[in-house]
């Protein structure tokens, strides 16, 4: 489950723009990577530390500057931020490049709404990661914060993840584009795999899904009821950030800024496309399980139904006749029926015809 | 329960603009306090009386109004009200500020839906501040209204509470940059506070709703039921309220006014967004708690059939035992098995032979 | 309920434009009332014929007119028809206002939905007005037609009611600012008492709703569901129209006509607010008893399983039990625990072993 | 039900613009009428072979066209074709009046969406004619289609109605005001005969519903369930049409097109309200049958929670008692109580004792 | 059901705009055909290997392009891929025809939504084929690509269907229009006849909709049931992709791109009304469908609570009559009934007295 909402006492009654790390995470730790790359050159460093980070950087963007100011060949850089618990880190980060302190709030309040926003000079993107836990049979969700600012991307991880790794090997081992296009391809790339992380956790479901729904029809069980239950709360609320997203990703495409190049537009529709695909297998699975659980209740009253009639029928045939014995077994000293020879076997026949009348009223009814 | 409706018959028939207070509380009595403060300075005092009130309003006024006319030094006035049930008093305070007769009418009656509306030189904003009350298991609320009116902010409280007390605090102790900030920005974060205590509530119905999970899913009785009733009932109204709120801050953050700088922009977007998110929680309890009603439905057919098993299978197995056993205890004269040398052992086989087949064909059909 | 239809056949083939009356009422008996004012003079008188008022008016109108054309004080005309079942005086009325056909076809179509139209010099309005009826538990509905022409209004009343009578005397006692303002004034003082009437009856349902509620949670019966099944019809009959109220409103508030002067705007603003609070109530009212009905449902379950239970218990202890005794009412000559000197008191400890291990059984299934 | 489907197979596979009648009748013959009309005079005629019709028409049309081209007493003319299942007819009357392929190939197609569309110099309505089956207790419909050509209207009617009937004897007995009006008058009379069945069909539906309402209330039975069920499907297909029809109606209010005169609004603007009217009361209808079933569901549940406490109370009475009995039928040689003098009567002492012990327990179950 | 997703997990991780493959076919061939068609002419011919292919085009393109540049009777060139699991051929095919690498990826990621986009200088439409396989009683659906660029139009199939195999024939034999339309008109005609397909599959359903009905109002079963639902469940996938198709044909219909022709408006506006149709009745049937799982629930609620009432019968009546024949099979040596002469006939009496009773209780409760 998405655990929006645990921690947001935390904050209440402090002043708007107050820094509070609203997760679980107890650490302070953090690591900050710097990944420089151009079509020719790729170079990537990490820090634990605040300051080493700071005084490489400058360093060498001083070097830089001089000589390629403004031209395409200038190089990408990628901060990437592992660790979001270190308050000062962030405020620092935003000091460094210039962020709203709004905007370092929302990066911090982890569990968030996605969320896109322009700043003066760059642009903010907050993305829930989901990961689908086996042990637990629940999606979790880790934040990534994206801002972009001209040649320069920062990402915000909550937690390791593979996604951001697979981007960085990508650009590393020169696969695909991303080394000869801009630094808003590779906001948009690291967009773009989160969203195939979505489609990942679907597929689990899916499989999930399909295995409860043979169970449903075979033999369902109090257990195969309460795991359809869990996943329609995990999808309800995947569904809700499907929404976010997709509105998140519409609000990107139809953005009229200088920092997305129009090369880029045949990308974010696709990931736009994405996006709405996204949205539309939810749903699907969504009207699905609400099927399966009407599913389960009608063939529940359908067993009932069976068993009533199980139940009603040895009852309405042998109470009669167990009367009829009863009868019989009474001590009254004048029953002349008792005497007859042929008595017994008149009763007898009596249980016959009653059985067989039952039985028989009972098949026109069709319950038999 | 929002006690929307109860009193509004007592408006019947009276023309349009009459005030009349539509609260239970009965106490005429009120406190309007006077904060007043800049960069520098901060004075606050309190009166129980309205003459009192305006003539050192007016005193202080004239000395300021002389030195200090439209500088942004001038310093903002918060005229604050505790208790509207007093007619007299917001008559007076309307004609003193001179705020419309409806807008009058609309802040002494009670249990409103929120509402903001744009007067001649002023905003009125009204709003519901959620409490949960732990014992009634219900959400109460009270009405707060704020006028913003150039260096002037009123608030109209219908009870004294935390909100507006923290932000009292706050310009006291230059927490913030409440004191750097212009009046509009005090109206922002009076709002701002208010929809906190929504997610205050929130919280608290989030914790309910965990407890009345755990209980659905190992031992659901009658009195979870009733207290889901109870939950889906509160979320019901919240849920109206927050749409109202929603819209209400969209309204604000479009507003085409002077009395709203440039600077405040972001923070209003910030306070939109924290409406839509208040409303997405609430949305999202809705349809859980609707998921767990169709669980405990679900849940209890799944009882009535396993008790209905239970039955069929006793019923099924021993009525017709008991029906064998009636037979040899009837008192024909002539019973041929009676004497049978080994009778009683037959009977004792056919009665094994019975609940065996019985007992397979129960099994075969999955219900042991 | 609204009988929106029934009479509707009646007007089958009928050419457009034919004034067919629609309503129950046979008797063709009206009352035409001319209340005329301005902030000094107060004149009404009443007529029981159409002749006789037109004489009476256009003699009063000459006087006036040449006196005061197009002045302020030249007064207001409220022509106050009751009782709308007599065709030909609509016809006249129409005739002498020059209202269009089609209009007045609609003011006599009783059980219309509310509906505001634009003629060519004169707004029309018609509403329903609602009444709880206390005998027959429903909401019955009587038709008001407005017309609003230059200094006129015309109300056509299908039958009776406090609210036309609640203005006339606020006009006559000077009873807030309907003296001193213009026609529209008066024709929006009309719409809000109505409005004001839907708040009252949604008031009696609610009444209604809290008794059933409490009666729901506490021991509900079968005349709770017919109850609430009946206020559920009433609520969507109630629904229904609400949506086209605030659509009127709606539609009045974003007119473009010089029959409203820009004074009245706030007004309209405050009867469209009305609306949507109309609106929200009966939606809020809607879904409760829905909720209301859900929790019905499964406390009836509930109790199902409970008498099952029971059932189960009993049958389950006791039916072995018999089938016991029965063995040993056996009357086979060769029984041997028969004679064994402790057979019974045996018999007697079977029989609490097995009750004692079914309770033991129940208690861990947590029946009992 | 709208047998919207069943023939569309036909179609499969051909060309488009291919004329196919989709309908049920066999027989091929068919009646065209030709009713000319100005305010002074009438003229109709009926012709079973279009080569007459084609040979009278060019006649009469040229004698009129020499004298009085363009004048208003130029005479409308309408075309009326009964039977639509003749390809020849449909494909000759069509290029007569050069309607588009495309909108033949609709005219043929019955079963059809209402559906408005513009042409180059004409206007094609196709409507959908209800018409409440009493045998078969379903709503059969047949189509209409409409074509307005300058001073010309055809209408194409599947099979013959009582509707343009009527419009026909209203045109010839000079009834309102048709015969004074254009061409559009015609075309939009004939709409609004139309929707008149469409409330004729709800009249009836409404007055089932009401026979239905009341059993269910006093004695439910299963063909009530079947009947409800078999309206709801009915008003889910009439539903579909009214929203179709309500979005036709809305199209040619507001087409901007030559063919409609400013005279027509008012009129086009009040079959478009009696459209959204229609499209109400079958929505109300809706949401009272799925507010009927609900009641029917509880009351079910009501009931067979009664049965079950009668079963419950006999059997947990009786049952205990019958194994008092049978313990003292047993026949061990040593059984203490049975040589007790008062034995007997201390065994009824205990049938009483628990029998008062048990109904004192239902009673404070509240199950009696 | 649609398999959406199954291989989506397959594309995890690999850079924007990698081919591959998403389906379930394992072989690599493939049929390349080519059409060149005008007025008067008619060649086909087809290829298993792309250099062959592209061998004869570029020389027949060369011949043509000579002579016949930019004339109508140019002919138009439809080129046919059967089989698209082979990569390589679909690379070479879009280097040849310049489509953007993203539109090569989704005409190779099969199971995808319907699409509609527009490329420089071509557009793209992927649609879904819908097959009803009979004997897995699902829809199977297969992809469509259809590129259209100036004179020339390229389909890729996912596999063989009936449905370009009619166009083909009809170009080839002449029928309809489309030997003497332009490109655009063969790109629409392919685009049709996959709705008409649509049309077809509603069709199956329908057929099974109303078998399913039968049997529901007479006899239901499990197997009913179990049917009804996967109806639902394809007819839930199904109204999916009918939405997209009317969105992409939406956006065909109101494209503003020149290689549309004015002509083709008519059809592209039928083709649209087709889509709204097919949505409409997919619609309708979802309704439907839901309407009857309603109707079986309540069935069977019924029918369960008719068991329940026999049940309750015999077991009301004959229990207590056995309790009563049990009290004299008791073996007390003092009862002084037993002795009396008519104490058999009394109880008897008694018998009669009391199953009279409550059957006429019963009578009078109208279980019987």
């Amino acid at each position: 489950m998405f655990k929006y909402m645990k921690k947001n006492s935390k904050k209440f009654g402090t002043p708007p723009g107050t820094l509070i790390y609203t997760g679980e995470s107890k650490k302070l730790s953090y690591t900050i990577s710097l990944i420089s790359y151009n079509v020719e050159n790729f170079k990537s460093s990490s820090y634990s530390n605040f300051d080493d980070f700071e005084n490489y950087f400058s360093k060498f963007k001083n070097v830089n500057d001089n000589k390629q100011e403004h031209s395409k060949s200038n190089g990408i850089n990628w901060i990437q931020v592992e660790g979001i618990s270190n308050i000062d880190l962030i405020q620092n980060l935003g000091t460094f490049a210039s962020i709203h302190q709004l905007n370092l709030e929302d990066i911090v309040s982890v569990n968030q709404r996605p969320k896109f926003e322009e700043g003066e000079d760059y642009v903010l993107c907050i993305l829930q990661i989901p990961h689908y836990n086996e042990d637990e049979k629940i999606i979790s969700y880790s934040q990534l914060s994206l801002i972009l600012k001209n040649s320069l991307v920062i990402s915000f991880e909550e937690s390791k993840n593979i996604y951001t790794k697979t981007i960085k090997e990508r650009i590393e081992l020169k696969k695909g584009r991303v080394r000869s296009m801009n630094s808003d391809y590779l906001f948009y790339v690291l967009i773009d795999i989160i969203f195939d992380g979505y489609f990942k956790v679907i597929d689990i479901l899916n499989e999930k899904l399909e295995v409860l729904e043979e169970e449903l029809i075979t033999n369902p069980t109090k257990s195969t009821l309460n795991e359809l239950y869990k996943l329609r709360r995990e999808i309800l609320f995947l569904r809700k950030l499907s929404w976010s997203n997709k509105e998140l990703v519409s609000n990107i495409y139809h953005l009229d800024s200088k920092l997305f190049s129009k090369k880029l537009k045949p990308f974010l529709k696709d990931v736009y496309d994405h996006s709405v695909q996204i949205l539309d297998l939810i749903e699907t699975k969504r009207e699905l399980i609400s099927t399966m659980l009407d599913l389960y209740q009608s063939s529940l009253a359908n067993k009932t139904n069976e068993v009533m009639k199980v139940l009603t029928m040895f009852a309405s045939i042998f109470i009669p006749l167990t009367f009829i014995a009863g009868i019989y077994g009474m001590n009254f000293e004048y029953m002349p029926e008792l005497a007859w020879k042929f008595g017994y076997f008149g009763v007898w026949g009596i249980f016959i015809i009653v059985s067989v009348s039952l039985i028989v009223y009972f098949k026109r009814k069709n319950w038999i």
